[in-house]
């Protein structure tokens, strides 16, 4: 039975829910939600229950459970996402080891756990311990000499190929959505887009366990990126959990916006970093209780993931990604995902062998570069000629002269650079869960290494040359390559995903060096401009745009002469607006409309005359409505007249019975005039999140403004006018 | 002569703005500016320098000027603001050892500064050096004893006494709006609200001199809030000499919001914290342009004071204020503000000298108390009984069982925190510059220190008992007390202004200690849901409604279930709304209507019967335009008919010259629908910062809702139910 309308728009909305229609207020896949609409909901949601909350003690004690529900699902997530990034952590550790050697006393160790239990203490003698055995020491017996190597390289090539092999096939059969970084598609989901199942629970455990296996085969990849989707998925999963996440899809991406900060949280250890990456880069709304949520969710995250027992140390580095799938999109291999992992993988495991810079995992690669060289380091990177007369303490060094293995770190360096950048590009954008953000830095610190060696190297030679002369006498320590490397990372990093404050925040975090910050601050202003000078969109934008997501972003600026009435449809000489009428259509016409058309809503107005608008239906609404109607109440059929006024209109004495559908109508559509100009359209769009706007002209309807004409507009004038890109 | 209109309404008014008009397009002080007209201003302008700048190579040069003048501000903002601060720093090291003595060798040298030109090479000697005079040296030449020590007393109050008087004499006379932090009237200009003058050249030069003698008198405030006006200052003076952002009060607020983030980086040493202090707490649109150029502000700034000679350590700390003016409102000291500074200073001084605790400057305090104590230490604090035996190195020392002199300092802690709270409390919202963030960060230290020692010797005392048993094996250093000071000090920062995570970033680019993060992230986000139980107002919130400022806090959440129609005017019983007819009024009726009301626009509609809105015109505009067409164009006489559409209407044969007032038309008004729920409508504004909204139904102009209707009914519905408020 249908009952008389409420007043408001989402009061009647609130009224239709209580009745058993399964579908009214959700979303199609790949549609885009209503910012204001959910936040109404909301809003009535949080109205009854704060009214029923006098009535008993125990509806009291649910208002309050209600009230903290934000905060345990913030608890839940950082429990999980901390717990499942410390559990990653671990298998990597295990499963890079196994490519080069097992542990005797117990399989599942790692080299530096099982070396723990033996009883060797010296600490040159623990990485060489017994019960620690490499492949060729086990199958032939041999720990030295060319046949030696030669297993030892076969077999990591083999575990190498047979994680990705693994990994591959894992996503391709059970989740596909578990490929990639997954911040594009984040940013987007945030932005109010919906895409089923890209946060389900099976591309959760599936990206999980493909995780480990990939970075464990030695790609040139990162986790960082995937355990943000990973602490997404763990959002979603929670809020499912609470009715007043699940059946609100606003509420729920204020959860998402507050797990993505946990992801970074744990994927950097940087609990800071992470809150200010989502709001800089990820999110769309982010209002100051999102904020203190995320700061919640990351601390709790943060902390989970120290508290897991052999956790390792502060350097577990973070996500992001180069945008080369188009370069891919073009080769053969492409179409054959399985057989291209394989192949990328092989030649990955081949090159990255014999160079120790490539053998190791990457975020130690970055650990070792960012060091300083104290006096007892081993590095081949701190291999200096030392004075013999030195008799300084071992913290504060002078500047030396190179010895042999700086310059053969050099070379090899330059190699290992060379190829990273090569591989990177084609590993990115493969079927498998892969990050940017520890390739990227790698990339950035050995150049920013090699920079450092060149000037110190420079300065000790030359200190009489004018750019060294006055700050730099001989003898002292002037050049910190390590630091050279640092900041060379955050550059590089700076400029692929243009971040700047988050990405200082997250390198001192990562790094401790907070006296260091000035330098880091330059360095991502400085990469921020150079890089923007060949284009504004950063890394994950850019992958937006390649996939034609639907996503406004809040970076670019419209400055367009371009009115509403540009933008509208219908265009001159399309056919007119379909609209309803408030009185005079019935059923059948309603139906015809519906079928003949596939937009999401209709306005209603006065009369086809006047054109005076008086609300927006959805297209959805009306389905369930018209459905219901026909199978519930008598007397409708397909002659009834629709009326969505209070009253029913006056009808000739044998017609059939009326159908009301006030319930239905939108009392409050958003309407602007056709002279408004485009650019405030497009604000409103962003900031108030809205699907559609009505364009009317002293009162009368004139068109419609989609979030989609919003887009194809930008592109359009985007694409005729490039050179305004530059001015800001 | 007016020529024919342009379409857009905000083009119109560019067009307007060539012509010789002084004051077109600035506001009236105390009113509140449209966000979305700036905006479209500034994009008119910026079009026309696009286009222009194809014309010529001077042109496109130009264009590129304009395109960096951003950046440029934001280094001198940077430049300025690190230099003041720095001076102001010197100042007050050199006023507040004034109080004790002198240097023979220059008078302008500090204590610090007089004794490092000395001889004496050794560090205890260094704070005895000859040169530097106590005033009983100096006066009576005695350097102890009952006499001496009197002398110096009554000296110090002299000198505090002095100091103070200069201070308020300065700010009565010259520069009333230099009182206070300025943090609270500096959020609410940013929010879109004119002060004139608050921000000028007077009130930064009074501000910066009477900063340094109001510090430098001893009185209970901090200097960090006073430096964020400083900033906010020269942001203004800078923007003023770009015709980019003097013309545009939108643009010259983006300035704004980054000088802020200026403040709290020189405030504190802080440039992340500075970026979030501003993101997070004062300003109001932030876009992440404006995120970008903060940080750039933040840096130059914190690298110029940096870069000052003498310029001194990290522990330069920070602003905020309490909300006890309304207290003082009633005293009959209130109505005297100098003798009310003279009687408060008189106060501190007395009770601050005998005691060590507070004698010294609040930021050496702080910094004494966050300190751990080493086996060197010669602190107070820092006086346990040793073991005799003990072998550690200094650095690891295990809880050792308190001296006497840990005991005198908690009696001399307890009662300087007793003193601070309540003079704390008298001397916020004295006619004085004045901060409250090293007062509050004071008692928070103080408090947090005399708990960690507690705890200390409790676990040494007992440490069998449960709580202590599982964690602090007897010998080893269990408890730190400095690290509960600074948790401490963070909680009652947190608790006072609701700050989270930019309070974290404060604290720990203010300590260095990263590695406490988790604790002080815990104790924000405890202090913060403490503190809102008591209420959800932070101090500069509460300061703002106390003052009655017109600001929509983005914090409020409106939940309530009216509707645009019960805010609207005008109200049931109301006279009709005063609007303007497109076609039918004379130039006579118009004014008229203008000097009966002080409406600040009057919506237009097509005629009074059909009452279909087809714009908006400002008050201001109309008053220029019609002043001006009678001055300049012939035939207009009070009989003339106003038009606002685009030809002339159809008038009598013999009628006189009609007016034309299109391009005071705006023609995109904001409407919203009578059935809009009301927490939509508090959104747009807050979104897009609008002064007023039109109201129609069925494209019917029913009435309007300004920005203080908004605020009004929000303030009723907040006290109708004020339970509400903890539910979120």
């Amino acid at each position: 039975m249908v009952h008389a309308g409420v007043m408001s728009g989402s009061g009647n909305l609130m009224d239709f829910l209580d009745e058993p229609f399964p579908d009214v207020g959700t979303y199609e896949d790949f549609h885009t939600i209503d910012w204001l609409r959910e936040k109404s909901r909301d809003t009535d949601r949080h109205r009854k229950i704060t009214s029923k909350s006098k009535e008993s003690i125990w509806e009291f004690i649910k208002s309050l459970l209600d009230a903290w529900s934000g905060w345990v699902v913030m608890l839940l997530i950082g429990l999980l996402a901390g717990t499942l990034a410390g559990v990653i952590d671990l298998a990597v550790d295990w499963m890079t080891d196994l490519k080069e050697g097992v542990c005797l006393s117990a399989f599942w160790y790692s080299h530096e756990q099982c070396c723990w239990t033996s009883n060797e203490t010296t600490f040159e003698d623990r990485d060489k311990c017994p019960l620690w055995q490499k492949w060729s020491e086990l199958l032939v017996n041999q720990s030295e000499g060319a046949s030696a190597y030669i297993l030892n390289y076969l077999m990591y090539i083999l575990w190498a190929l047979l994680f990705a092999f693994l990994a591959v096939s894992l996503v391709r059969v059970f989740a596909p959505y578990a490929c990639g970084s997954g911040i594009p598609e984040i940013k987007t989901i945030l932005s109010g887009f919906i895409i089923r199942g890209y946060l389900g629970k099976w591309t959760l455990l599936i990206k999980t366990v493909t995780l480990v296996l990939v970075v464990s085969s030695g790609l040139s990849l990162g986790k960082e990126g995937p355990l943000v989707h990973v602490a997404c998925c763990c959002g979603n999963f929670f809020s499912s959990l609470f009715s007043k996440y699940s059946k609100n899809e606003g509420k729920r991406r204020e959860v998402l916006s507050a797990a993505a900060a946990a992801g970074v949280s744990v994927a950097f250890g940087a609990p800071i970093g992470g809150v200010l990456f989502s709001l800089e880069e990820v999110s769309y709304y982010f209002p100051l209780k999102t904020l203190w949520r995320s700061f919640f969710a990351a601390l709790v995250a943060a902390f989970t993931l120290r508290s897991i027992p052999f956790g390792n140390s502060r350097l577990v580095l973070f996500y992001v990604e180069y945008h080369t799938p188009w370069r891919r999109k073009t080769t053969r291999l492409g179409k054959y995902p399985v057989l291209e992992v394989i192949a990328v993988t092989a030649i990955t495991a081949i090159v990255a062998y014999p160079n120790p810079y490539t053998r190791r995992s990457t975020s130690e690669l970055i650990s070792e570069l960012f060091n300083d060289c104290g006096a007892l380091e081993s590095s081949q990177l701190c291999d200096y000629i030392n004075d013999p007369n030195m008799t300084r303490p071992v913290d504060d060094i002078p500047d030396r002269p190179a010895g042999v293995g700086v310059y053969t770190a050099m070379w090899q360096l330059a190699l290992a650079l060379i190829f990273k950048i090569v591989i990177t590009i084609f590993t990115f954008g493969m079927k498998i869960p892969s990050g940017l953000f520890i390739p990227s830095m790698a990339v950035g610190a050995m150049a920013g290494r090699m920079v450092g060696i060149g000037v110190e190297q420079l300065a000790y030679h030359h200190h009489d040359w004018i750019i060294f002369r006055n700050w730099c006498r001989p003898g002292a320590d002037c050049v910190t390559p390590g630091l050279y490397a640092m900041v060379g990372a955050a550059a590089c990093l700076g400029g692929v995903t243009r971040m700047t404050v988050s990405l200082v925040v997250i390198m001192f975090e990562l790094t401790g060096g907070l006296e260091y910050i000035v330098p880091l601050m330059a360095a991502a202003v400085t990469s921020k401009w150079v890089a923007d000078a060949f284009g504004k969109e950063g890394i994950y934008e850019a992958h937006i745009h390649l996939n034609g997501y639907p996503f406004l972003d809040v970076k670019d600026e419209f400055t367009h002469r371009t009115l509403a009435t540009d933008v509208m449809r219908p265009r001159r000489g399309e056919p007119p607006l379909s609209v309803l009428t408030q009185d005079s259509m019935t059923v059948e016409d309603v139906e015809t409309l519906i079928k003949e058309t596939d937009y999401n809503g209709f306005p209603v107005v006065v009369s086809r005359d006047s054109e005076r608008l008086i609300g927006f239906a959805q297209r959805r609404e009306l389905i369930l409505a018209i459905k219901n109607a026909r199978q519930r109440q008598e007397g409708i059929v397909s002659d009834s007249v629709m009326y969505f006024t209070e009253e029913p209109p006056e009808l000739p004495a044998n017609s059939p019975h009326p159908l009301k559908l006030r319930r239905v109508l939108n009392l409050s559509p958003f309407t602007v005039t056709d002279h408004t100009p485009m650019e405030t359209v497009v604000d409103i769009f962003r900031k108030l999140g809205l699907r559609q706007c009505l364009v009317t002209r002293s009162g009368r309807l004139l068109g419609i403004i989609t979030k989609k004409d919003v887009l194809r507009h930008m592109a359009q004038m985007a694409n005729q006018d490039p050179e305004s890109i530059m001015f800001n």
